[in-house]
């Protein structure tokens, strides 16, 4: 291991100082910290160490360990810029993330487990979405979290042809379709009504948004399939394809999403002594009543 | 009694016989028989009865009964050119409707009774949407099914502020909000996990769509209460209100939506021997198991 | 107001000090405290003031105002024990209540409204349901929050009719049925799904125990309706009927039940400056996002 | 293959007919005909073919094949008497079931390609629950839809502790907890908003009944989990455990319940040309719309 990437949330202030002590700490050690520009703007008002200029994404293809301060947001948009199976660190600043379960105070003994090599792992699947046009793949993309296909705000509804592995599941009527990882599960899916699939289970769940249909529910599917999804087209529909939220792509008439595992997944370092429920049990408030009962 | 309008779904060809055989029952009782313009195209290629091409908006408003040949989407469309509270018959072809409940066969005796004033109607109460953009109201308008605030496809999530009676309820973060009648209690609302109102109840109930807080649930009110919403703005959120599901609204930074109980109420006439129960049996398939029980 | 009576949660020993100052409070206003057996035994170990040995009923039945301290629960069970409009005032000991909404520390400016009849106050009403056995009826009780019939652990399911002022329904098959107040919207039948309606709304709500049928929905209708329910019986089948939780009564074959307002109301008395909406973001954590978006 | 059971619902009188022309079949190829008792009683007024007396778990143990005819509760009940992986055929009588997806008219080619060894099946992982009192297992079952802890209908509420593998997942406070195989994932869970598992899936979901927590989901884990569940006791709670919905069986204070993979499986043949998703449509109404969108 020779260089470790730092990638904070864009503005992060309160990052400065610790970032500060990690480059210290990782060049005392004899590795190169690579910070990306943004980062290093944060360190001493950007006269802090390392090479100067890098995008986020250079960052990430140097590094054989990658550091993330910030939230769950900047850990999945940094699941997006590696594409070797290189540990993740996500730190979070203030309350526990699903992704950054390690804490500020945890972060060195955590990094030290990176570099000794005896550091706990999930390998966190993600999903691959393409969508064929005409036989052209227009766009290929990987997901993290989920796909989701969404009407626009003014169309009424819209409607889906669903099949998996080549056989016709069903046709949905609704405001949209998410296909969700087990890491997104705890996401958008949650919100709509899915439910929480368990990290390592090699599974996508389908979870329609808002169905005409009450009985069209939540179906959950081994990872191995391949999930196909074509529109059936009606006057003024405008529908959007978006991987893990970011800016979406507009489909056109007739075009197919084909969404299945992707060869790329995300080793994602586990906090010593956490684990997956404690994550769960702290996100979902669970043991804090709620409901009343007479 | 004098004048019955008659508005037909655009395009309804079977439509053609019943509206030669409704002009010739209306003449035949000294009543005039008022069809707009896309209704009249449909009998006899045209060269039907009636006054010639007056808009659907100009029949309504001097009718002083109202028959509405297709489906529920056409009587709901019909129910924005009523302003005063005359009969509205809904008569569906094919299959019942929560507000053409009326068959084809049963349309002459029910006509009678509203002819003879012994038809059971009920007062379907819509909803009033006002948005304030700066002191200056910049929309106004009634529904009969529902008010709804959505985010566009390609936006993450939108939070809105919302008070009733100028008490603050909640933040919402959500895909949107549906404030819906009883009557659209049936519709979107339904689809997003909210409950069914009595026609009757004098309520309106809010159901966050994909709420974030998983303990944000349809919340049912009196609907004398002035339910008020407001939009916390972030970067690039494309937001819109809808009407009914008519072509939305695009909502700009600090609009402020108020929703009241409208003035206006639909005088809907019930089929005789008809009750609320059975359409909601038939149409939400009650009675026929799905779910199978060890 | 002569008589203040005083309720404490069975047990609830942190309690001691405040009713030896509260018994205080009211003889130097010239009013009679009135506790209960249990609530008495509460202060300086037995030796407190008051009349001696009189049951929660009675203290309820003599009493001009009523002050109890504890929780939800106790709350409730007071609730049946009051049979006229005499203000109640809930004290939370802990955490805030739905129905125990006066903290400790508002104790006393809470109370001196009521004394000088200033008091806010929400009349809850309350729900009746008598049971029906051949001709006679075998039961008839009071719930503030909700009638609830279901099956026996070790039953498969039960099937019930219900009519709505007689008018049939549906048949229901399920797990049982929840007959809610706006009250109990917020206890029982949330856990089952169900929306929540405004305390002031006058309606109930039926909300079936995990139905069968995936679109039988949660159903909101005008308090003065009569629900009436009977159950279909299959073998080895054992039902019970419950009123706001507490012990329950077994239902026998060709039992009918009916749900109606009772002429019963409860004048619970509100915490100054605050608002429903304040108790249900507390009690809901609305306001503490737990649902993360890509 | 030399032996044919043949196991009817109980009292299935239309039953007589096929049973006395597949008897005859199986014979006119050399094999044997295996009925239980029951069964047997069904063809000719019980003077049909075939070896008297013997049980419904006899008859499972002898057979090299078996056919089921009935409906779905026939079919589970047969797989608990199968110990071996021997194809087991579910023939319908009326409509399509999850298990007994073969039609009547589909009995003998569907058979025809058991006997060639043709035909398509799938194994149906089952659960095995088993209950620790003292050190002691008390109670040791295999079920191939759920496993079901509940109260008793008159208990207000109970609360489970709940680990997997070892880890603490959460304490619930519910009704009960469904643990449910894939293949129950249509039946209970169904019902208590769980989601929908493919049938091939190595998962189970554990889907709490009506919980206090809002934010307490289902939640999907692999199969070869261990998931423990003990009860807190409160006074007055009576709790059962029951597998696939047959009579419960009491469980006392301190007990603990271990649910894993069981060893077995039910050899499920396929209908010819009949798929999983078709069966899905088809029980769950799919593509029959129910709400109306304005």
């Amino acid at each position: 291991m020779k260089t470790v990437g730092v990638l904070a949330r864009p503005g992060l202030a309160e990052a400065g100082p610790v970032l500060r002590e990690l480059t210290d700490w990782l060049l005392l050690r004899g590795l190169e910290a690579c910070l990306d520009e943004g980062t290093s703007d944060l360190v001493d008002g950007g006269s802090g160490p390392g090479i100067k200029g890098l995008s986020s994404r250079e960052v990430a293809a140097r590094s054989d360990a990658l550091v993330v301060l910030g939230g769950d947001g900047t850990l999945l948009a940094a699941s997006h810029l590696v594409d070797r199976p290189v540990p993740v660190l996500g730190v979070n600043f203030g309350s526990l993330g699903f992704l950054t379960e390690v804490a500020l105070s945890e972060l060195f003994p955590a990094l030290e487990s990176v570099l000794d090599g005896t550091y706990r792992y999930e390998e966190r699947r993600m999903l691959r979405a393409s969508v064929d046009r005409g036989g052209e793949p227009v766009l290929v993309g990987d997901a993290l979290n989920d796909v989701v296909i969404t009407k626009a705000a003014h169309a009424r509804i819209i409607e889906l042809d669903v099949s998996i592995d080549g056989l016709f599941v069903s046709a949905f009527r609704a405001d949209g379709l998410i296909v969700s990882s087990p890491t997104g599960s705890t996401a958008y899916n949650l919100a709509a009504g899915g439910p929480i699939l368990h990290p390592a289970l090699p599974a996508v769940v389908l979870t329609p948004i808002c169905p005409h249909m009450l009985t069209n529910r939540p179906f959950v599917v081994g990872d191995g399939a391949t999930v196909e999804i074509s529109l059936r087209w009606g006057r003024d529909v405008e529908v959007h394809i978006t991987l893990d939220g970011q800016p979406g792509f507009a489909l056109a008439p007739g075009d197919r999403v084909a969404v299945t595992r992707s060869p790329r997944a995300l080793r994602l370092v586990r906090a010593p002594g956490r684990d997956y429920y404690e994550v769960l049990r702290t996100k979902l408030k669970w043991g804090e009543a709620s409901v009343r009962r007479s």
